[in-house]
């Protein structure tokens, strides 16, 4: 797997709005973009610093994956997503070959329209992991 | 402030020999440098992806902060450091007169000779936050 960078930061908050002044007025970063991700019951919130793209998640479901988290006592940051350069479904044939827990057997759609599939945490030690592909 | 870019992810690790295989074998990363910091009670071990270091962190002593993260159920990412362009002095006291409340207030000496300062992460959304200078 050749990983060209960190594409982005899921970062799990109770409130984009809440959260979104400490982002921007603070560390002055700028949000370009919210989106709803229907099918992972989220609202997200993109912010760019660098290279790397921080995403605010929060739930829109008391049953979305976020809610959850946050409920378990989970705090700050969620998951980390790597930019994948030779395709995330050659990268998932790799990690299963070495024995990585996947989440997600085959490539599927995420947001901003990248393709993308997670690895389980208890292979990865300890962070849930998604790779990513433009 | 002025951020150009994440300096680094800060991840807590049981062990760092336990833990490198899964970033340099699966993820592809390199370590490149090891180093103790004593008067963190911590062993780093540095990898880059992209403009961002992965430091690994495992406590050299049960009274380390990174055990004590561990011990209470604290997993994976640690903290989320910045590189602060015009200066970690000039954003501690932006962010004082913000209301953050900081960790420390002034710089201080870290790993690979950064000057750094802690923000509390009851005033950033849940994520501790280090301020970074070369």
């Amino acid at each position: 797997m050749k990983i060209s960078h960190i594409e982005h930061l899921g970062i799990a908050v109770k409130s984009i709005e809440e959260a979104l002044p400490y982002y921007e007025n603070v560390l002055g970063l700028k949000c370009y973009n919210i989106e709803e991700v229907a099918d992972q019951k989220v609202k997200t919130a993109f912010l760019k610093v660098g290279e790397v793209k921080i995403e605010l998640l929060e739930a829109t479901s008391p049953d979305s994956t976020i809610a959850k988290y946050l409920e378990n006592g989970g705090r700050g940051i969620h998951h980390i997503a790597f930019a994948i350069e030779d395709g995330v479904a050659n990268a998932l044939a790799e990690c299963d070959e070495k024995g990585i827990r996947l989440i997600d057997s085959a490539p599927r759609k995420g947001a901003e329209g990248l393709q993308i599939a997670f690895l389980h945490p208890k292979s990865t030690c300890g962070i849930l992991t998604e790779l990513c592909e433009k």
